[in-house]
């Protein structure tokens, strides 16, 4: 089966949390908003009056299922694709640290737009600088500490065990992104964090994702994503 | 089995959506943190350096599983309680639902928490007016009108359909919530939302629902829930 990913075409997003994942497993999947008319096709599945319309991109069409937001998505592929244990229990764990990561993205993307996202960034610097202050004072070590406090405890390379999931893959990304949006503030911090920065290089060094990183469809970072350089944020 | 839910013991806060599940379901639980040294058990599983502890309440303990993160907890009880479909693709539905909502919840708590959550609202009184303002003039439309067309679409009287789940209940709660914390912008924009407004009244009329609002169980609103009433929020 083909997948369809439908997510915002310029940005990584939330969107790349489920790129990382298909791409690890080696899934076959269209972007469709980065293909003609594929920006019209996702509006329009957004707008639909019967079936299940989803609220946002990103969403996923696998064969008659439309399903939308990031940790579900992730939840479905997960079990199908040795992303995540086919069990429950473990399949309920897995969910719960993502959803937790997803939390974490949240507040990434406040500290840019602390008064809403349909705000500009320029209308609201000010506060926005305190925010992102407060996020490096409490938010990122509270987060991270934590996911590196299960890393140091479960005995194994990944967050949960022995064996790679989805989590691990959002893990990598919330790196990668944090080292692009707050280079000096994130270098810093790094320190603190050991078993997660290791967790991000076992990460890049897995084939399908080097190849998915050097490829034309990995999207670079840039100012409208979630994790965005300004450079009066990172001081 | 009895069920322990763990969650802070003074608000409903993110706690109060699996309570109304499990008081829906008629299932038997603690609310474990409102009872002598409740607390002090919650926090050491959430400091566990084995297992699975959570990152953040509410949690809940089934048999030999904890769960966390609201909208995990639901997906784990609506199967089981007859809130939510058992085959895949209407669970997967409700879920994503869920997740909307609680994207929401996150909107809300920051209309007076824009500069975070570890700050007081007293020392972010002008960007939460801000924020305020543009949660109602884009979020709430945004968010409650698509559950408003969901319930114009589906021929039914609750959000998926001929059958209540625990997004109903959600929605209940959130126009309970918004009723207590803006009641002069609530008034006016109940106008837009004649579904959810009746989906609200529909909910309430359940005799679960209705017996446990009445109780002591259920804890009132307050200012250090997600839903505060501040009056210069709400002009």
């Amino acid at each position: 089966m083909r997948y369809e990913l439908y997510y915002w075409p310029s940005i990584q997003g939330r969107g790349e949390y489920v790129r990382l994942a298909l791409e690890e497993a080696g899934a076959d999947y269209a972007d469709v908003a980065r293909t003609e008319r594929g920006m019209t096709a996702m509006m329009k599945m957004m707008e639909a009056r019967s079936g299940a319309p989803p609220f946002a991109p990103p969403f996923l069409r696998a064969g008659k299922l439309v399903i939308g937001q990031t940790a579900n998505i992730l939840l479905y592929l997960g079990s199908r694709h040795g992303l995540a244990p086919k069990a429950e229990a473990g399949k309920l764990w897995v969910h719960q640290l993502q959803l937790t990561v997803a939390d974490f993205v949240v507040e990434i993307h406040d500290t840019h737009h602390p008064l809403g996202p349909s705000l500009y960034y320029e209308d609201q610097r000010a506060p926005a600088k305190k925010r992102a202050d407060e996020f490096w004072r409490e938010r990122a070590p509270k987060y991270l500490g934590y996911f590196e406090r299960l890393l140091e405890n479960n005995g194994g390379s990944y967050v949960t065990g022995r064996r790679l999931t989805y989590v691990d893959l959002s893990l990598f990304q919330i790196v990668e992104g944090l080292r692009y949006a707050f280079p000096q503030r994130m270098k810093a911090f790094e320190r603190d964090i050991p078993g997660v920065v290791d967790l991000h290089d076992r990460v890049v060094a897995r084939l399908n994702i080097k190849a998915y990183l050097a490829s034309p469809r990995r999207i670079a970072f840039n100012e409208d994503g979630i994790f965005r350089r300004y450079k009066a944020l990172d001081i």
